[in-house]
């Protein structure tokens, strides 16, 4: 039996293939160009396997993943050019014909970490990822359960508390402007310096503003859901930085709430080379063969 | 079979005793004094209950949940004088030896609507419900369990954007000055009037910062658990107030997230006479029983 992975964002789709080990037989990567050609190429990667019995795709959204809604299994209303209100599970269900699981990116991913972190059996039960990448995002797990009954998580879309010497800064997501994706993505250090943030020093003070944001990320995560850990993934997310955040974090509990050691409880992935949402697709394929 | 219940307050302790349909048969009100006297004032309540089954405490906190921990069952640093690091289950179920939960004031409420809706034939799977008092805090109930793996969550230690009538405002929490608790409770009316909030009309601008506070937790609350509604408690709450909540959810929101009509969504809650904890906890015994 073999499972599929598509992991679709807004540059690259990764497609997957991998047994029920969860290891990769085979893997690609199609650059998103419009809907039809990339869905044409992510078909023709599966095709060829005969022995695919199901699928997860985790997209870039915003997605509709309520199956009684008649848009279940479309990018909604997304501000990637071309890709807005387009049915996704629709056509790669005709053509491939298996059952098919649908999340988000980030959902994905932290399904991929909390199904690793079961398999080395560390004693958890619930878990956050978060991404500080192109945009800032997460998706939470709770005892194998994705969370979110009413929608998909949105996590970047929280209000924060500003940074003493960030007061000027208008903020950039183009709904909420000083929203947490407004103010800790990557393209707002662009916004603030006119460098990229992989040309600016981690001692810069820049990335003491970032973690600050990313810091309070983690204590609305903490004092909300409890999690027995956060992952930080993203282009944005290096150790240097989380030690930052972890300081930052410390700082704003106030020892208030007893959390692990913020070593391992604010942590970067277990799954190397972005792989924690190709695992957690090829868990939640198999998860949806009712498993 | 009798249910019992006590809602622990730093002010009162509500005892009931009821039956398998939740209704309540008898109920007192005995004042928090020092726990000696408070918990012996408890026990002569409930002992002449021959046919109690289960007992079920939504307690003020913070309180240990983990069974697993040494504390299991107490109040842990609370800063009301004379109850940090009291054991709360223990003696208790040494004198009435039924099986007893333990949980916070807030999930016991959450516990309480969620049950509520469920016995109405609301379609909901997950439900938040948020206290504002003299203290800020929440419980989230999600497919009839209570959030949070790794201890009860602290949905009022979270940090907000300030409103701009408020930068002055230093916050009132004593752990974190201007965390949601610090800028929304209710004592902060008085920290900045010098008026109690009951004595404010309505129509006075603070009102309007304290619901541009408590929208944002609704905002954090929305993005990060997708609930199915939020419901309100707490001294501060009138539907009048929440409905200036509604108007800076909305304008927070920019409708990002579609959720359903706001009157419904952000609510009051469903049970009268801040009965949710006793309702929640009659359930949380019943199902402590196995069922």
């Amino acid at each position: 039996m073999l499972l599929g992975s598509i992991e679709a964002g807004g540059t690259k789709f990764v497609c997957a293939v991998g047994n029920e080990d969860y290891r990769v037989l085979e893997k690609v990567s199609i650059p998103t160009t419009d809907p039809g050609t990339t869905f044409t190429k992510v078909i023709n990667f599966f095709k060829p396997f005969k022995d695919l019995a199901a699928l997860s795709i985790a997209s870039f959204g915003p997605i509709e993943i309520q199956k009684n809604n008649k848009l279940y299994g479309y990018i909604t209303d997304t501000p990637k050019k071309g890709w807005s209100n387009v049915d996704f599970v629709g056509p790669i269900k005709k053509e491939l014909t298996v059952p098919i699981f649908f999340t988000t990116d980030v959902n994905g991913s932290a399904y991929g970490e909390y199904v690793m972190a079961q398999l080395f059996n560390e004693k958890i039960q619930s878990l956050v990822y978060l991404t500080i990448g192109t945009g800032v995002g997460g998706g939470a797990v709770i005892d194998g359960t994705i969370l979110g009954s009413a929608g998909h998580t949105e996590m970047g879309h929280v209000y924060v508390k500003r940074h003493p010497d960030d007061l000027e800064f208008q903020g950039i997501c183009p709904f909420h402007k000083d929203c947490l994706e407004g103010l800790a993505s990557g393209p707002t250090f662009e916004a603030r310096t006119g460098l990229k943030g992989k040309d600016i020093p981690i001692d810069h003070h820049v990335w003491d503003i970032m973690s600050y944001y990313v810091a309070q990320a983690a204590i609305q995560q903490t004092m909300i859901l409890r999690p027995d850990n956060i992952v930080f993934g993203g282009g944005v997310v290096s150790e240097a930085f989380l030690e930052k955040v972890r300081r930052d974090f410390a700082e704003l509990n106030q020892n208030y709430i007893k959390v692990p050691d913020l070593k391992t409880y604010i942590r970067m992935p277990r799954i190397k080379d972005n792989g924690s949402a190709t695992l957690g697709n090829f868990a939640l394929a198999f998860k949806e063969l009712g498993n």
